[in-house]
């Protein structure tokens, strides 16, 4: 080995203390802007700040002086295209809703206009959603009976839209958007799957022309529901729903196969409504048990699926909409994943197409209503399903079943909760799952057992290497988290079971030094502190020596300040675990006049 | 440089996926039962486990054989003295949480019997706590009054009292212990200071004797309350109280300087009672307004100081205690930290000290209790102001800023909801920042720019070590945390900004690498192999290459099974981030003709 200082570039570097408020600002910064959205305003002139201000808080003022014929060609196409799928599936929406159809189409004027001036996603298609129309008629339907007493129950109804408004408005403006963060992959998926099934399930009345059915949304009551009356369902009406369903799937699969054919996905609901409707006009299908029902609106989810694209920004967007919308009979609306898909396939350039959107249903308001009156209630449940079907996403969670077990069960968990409670039980459960499961894995982080790579100064986990040796009369620990009051007892015990078992396997006479690779302790708190304090005593009083290897600058500053590098001796402490060891061999090569030690360990390199 | 390759001793090893129910087993294991209890009970023969199996349950068993007279001298000496403290302190506790003195008695009688048997540590004194009992006041207080239905009274407490030992045994046998973990460091010196603020101030009714007083714990009532009523204060029982504060304060401070004199503290709680009760008996004080009355009880709140000493297994026998103790007229009792110190200091051997200081308060109980009918009220509160001045530990929340500034806030936040609040609302915001403070560092992990330290292949952090060199073409990042759905979104953004940077910086012709060093990844879940994913597609944009160093086994495992590592290629995966370094650059010689970006790099390297 030679002198084993031979490559000490540097001794570890303790960074100066900064100004408390200082690194307050900077956490805040970090915090609440990590993506630095005032960047461009830096060093810039008054007036320019105050136009980029304005681009910037109202996004049209940048696209709407650069557009061109061009751009307005591929709106237009997209705008009519997302228009097609809006207006049946707003009407289908408030039906869930327990709201009035027209309701659902106004949700479709009011809020893409707004949009469209305050959004800044160019493919983002303004609409209601199926859960967030789940969610209200099954919250409203609580206090106010919607066939009992419709005018208040559309108050409510806007008034919460107003409210859920003001609310994304909030937490975009108070930079508060990171809490979405806090909703996982695997809870989406479980989460919207589960909101996908129930809202499937409410469709059994539409589809088995049933009159009578439950306000719950659980699975047992639906069910119960639905086969307490067997007597009541309605053959033709089954026969049809099943025949429109399996067409809308179809179309869905075409499109899905040939992106290029996305219009037959997007015109086909629309189809269906016209279809259907002229059906029931022609062969008066409502005598035979066909419900019929005039037009209906929504309110959207897909917040989870948008809001970490689009920021705390785009909730400041929506919550204008939906404020804005609330005050003209719209409910609640938002970028819902399906359209805005559609809308990006159909080529569209800016938010225009909202704007097109916007117009195409207005012509519908104005001149097609009456076609709606005779479509039939099977048809929107028909639609409903198949919007619905593709939101299961089972291959998700297959794929969350092969890569990660925890989180395929904190996604079951939600979707049972769902399925078998509530919407808001399936979310609390499958939140605190994760947040569990985080907390668990700050409280029991792994301590590793180090080795070194033969043949190299890299020492690595003899865990995942088996071909890395232990080093004679050393005992390297590493581990991966930062140390904070919730793991510092458990890593206190663990570390002092890991020296007994070493200490065991050693004869207890060999070992001599304790390093603790600290390269992946980002932070600590006080209570880690006093975890080392308390480590450094046991390692002391078993006449070890402890040393540090590759503390980072959060963690160094705080050793330095509680004086715990005092104890240890600077010199103690290295750049690497390399050094270290390198260190601790010198010494053993000094006090052990035989020199055993050292061959061990050279014997162990050559190897 | 030479050939870049030179040294790679060996790829990144992807270990073997462990079947689901045994990592779930080990999950369970490392959560439960870090400690690893029954490590003991491993190939012993079933005759040799049961009675390893008794002596763990019931301790007595192991250390009852080998009792000597050596210890029993020990034992008497350490029992006496902290019976001596008991007595007084039980009978002040009693009062503090509206119970008859008598019940105070008890508790330091029965409890200490029953953890003579079945606790684990030899130096804690069972006996009754300050803060428990005014918990168990001003809880029981809001429901019943004490003075008017005192029998009522006496009852929820000895209910309170079963119930809380129920909960403790429950916790320590389903080993969820840990949950103590949750409460930081400076959580509880917060807490407590402000709940030692709160019973100092309890203590004004006693010290200037007053018959009427709040119901309420907080500063503002208390103060309302004791400056309403000014004509009432009674100078003769507030300059007694004075000077036995005065006296236990310097005992307490002598004691503390020179440990041999330990029983002085322990001897003047008793001292005082018995003096002030003897100038009672012979001036007639009580006439004078000194308030006079018999003997008093408590429970305690040592838990938070003791039971991560003790683990899960303590709370067992805290619990048994407590059951035992309620169905005997005792209420809640715990093992008070500075009650355990004067033990400590007696030099106690086992747990008979506290067998003998249970016989010491019988005989109280049996013979002294008249001495104790002429106590006056405003010694036993001279006694708990001073017990209670040493827990607020104002010391070390000086500490507390010195080290760590956030710490500091949750102590002075605990301090301030307990003595502005109530305990239950200092608890709460206590644990409510302390768990959000570890959310966010785990939502919001920094990440570091790596630079090469010169003369060696160590990168480090160019924040941490200024003397670090950039290397042309490459960019190296390293987060210090586990990837999550809580910070995956964050990380994103962040990296993609850093591109920006860096691209800026170089003018955007010469970057070519991106390298993240993933040593200080600990684990990941399926969100978090998302953005990596979301990564990997926007470096591929730009044109750039995505090199990995150092992925830890659980990140790899993951990487393996989401298929990321074969759309990265398994080449591209380094064992450190110098190998990865080198393996750029080898490339982007072999890609430049002219060798300028490897000049670059020497040059830097013999700066």
């Amino acid at each position: 080995m030679g002198n084993p200082y031979y490559e000490c570039p540097l001794p570890v570097t303790i960074p100066p203390a900064k100004p408390f408020l200082e690194s307050i600002k900077l956490g805040i910064k970090e915090t609440l802007f990590p993506d630095d959205p005032f960047r461009q305003f830096k060093n810039q002139p008054a007036s320019r700040k105050f136009i980029l201000g304005m681009q910037y808080f109202v996004p049209i003022l940048e696209w709407a002086p650069r557009y061109t014929f061009e751009f307005f060609k591929a709106d237009l196409i997209a705008g009519i295209t997302i228009a097609s799928l809006a207006v049946p599936q707003g009407i289908s929406y408030a039906s869930l809703a327990s709201l009035p159809p027209i309701i659902g189409l106004y949700s479709s004027f009011v809020p893409p206009l707004v949009y469209a001036m305050l959004g800044s996603s160019k493919d983002l298609a303004v609409g209601t959603v199926a859960v967030a129309s789940l969610l209200i008629s099954s919250m409203l339907g609580k206090e106010v009976n919607p066939n009992e007493n419709a005018r208040l129950y559309v108050q409510l109804a806007l008034t919460a839209t107003f409210f859920a408004g003001v609310f994304q408005a909030a937490l975009g403006l108070l930079r508060l958007g990171f809490i979405v963060d806090f909703l996982s992959h695997a809870t989406i998926v479980g989460f919207m799957g589960g909101a996908a099934t129930v809202v499937c399930l409410q469709q059994l009345k539409g589809i088995l022309g049933l009159v009578r059915f439950t306000h719950g949304t659980d699975l047992v009551s639906v069910l119960r529901s639905v086969f307490s009356q067997t007597h009541q369902w309605r053959w033709e009406s089954g026969v049809l729903g099943c025949c429109f369903l399996f067409f809308l799937v179809l179309t869905r699969y075409v499109s899905k196969r040939k992106p290029c054919f996305f219009w037959i996905n997007a015109m086909a609901p629309m189809m269906s409504v016209i279809v259907g409707s002229v059906l029931v006009y022609l062969t008066n299908a409502e005598k035979y048990g066909v419900q019929v029902e005039g037009v209906a609106v929504g309110r959207s989810f897909a917040m989870f699926k948008n809001y970490h694209i689009d920021g705390n920004k785009e909730m400041i967007a929506f919550g204008m909409m939906n404020i804005a919308g609330s005050c003209v009979s719209c409910y609640l609306t938002t970028g819902p994943f399906s359209r805005t898909a559609v809308n990006f396939n159909a080529g569209c350039k800016t938010a225009g197409s909202n704007i097109v959107m916007a117009a195409a249903v207005m012509v519908t308001l104005l001149f097609l209503t009456p076609l709606f009156h005779y479509t039939p209630i099977v048809v929107l449940s028909s639609i409903i399903i198949a919007a619905m079907l593709g939101l299961i996403d089972y291959e998700a969670a297959i794929g969350l079943w092969k890569v990660d077990k925890c989180d395929f069960i904190v996604c079951v968990s939600a979707y049972i909760g769902v399925v078998f409670g509530s919407v808001e039980i399936g979310l609390v459960i499958a939140v605190t799952i994760s947040l569990l499961r985080m907390l668990l894995s700050v409280a029991r982080p792994r301590t590793f057992l180090l080795g070194n790579i033969p043949n190299s100064m890299i020492f690595r986990s003899i865990d995942q290497y088996p071909i890395a040796n232990n080093i004679p009369g050393v005992l390297i620990l590493q581990i991966d988290a930062p140390v904070y009051f919730a793991n510092a007892n458990y890593l206190r015990e663990r570390w002092i079971y890991e020296e007994d078992e070493k200490l065991k396997s050693t004869g207890g006479s060999s070992l001599q030094y304790v390093i603790l690779d600290l390269s992946a302790v980002g932070s600590t708190d006080t209570s880690g502190i006093s975890m080392f304090k308390e480590v450094k005593k046991n390692i002391d009083r078993r006449g070890l020596k402890l040393v540090l290897a590759n503390p980072r600058s959060e963690v160094i500053k705080k050793l330095v300040k509680s004086k715990f590098i005092e104890s240890i001796g600077q010199e103690w402490i290295y750049l690497t675990v390399g050094e270290a060891v390198a260190a601790c061999n010198f010494m053993l090569h000094a006090s052990k006049s035989n020199n055993q030690v050292a061959d061990e360990f050279d014997a162990h390199n050559n190897a």
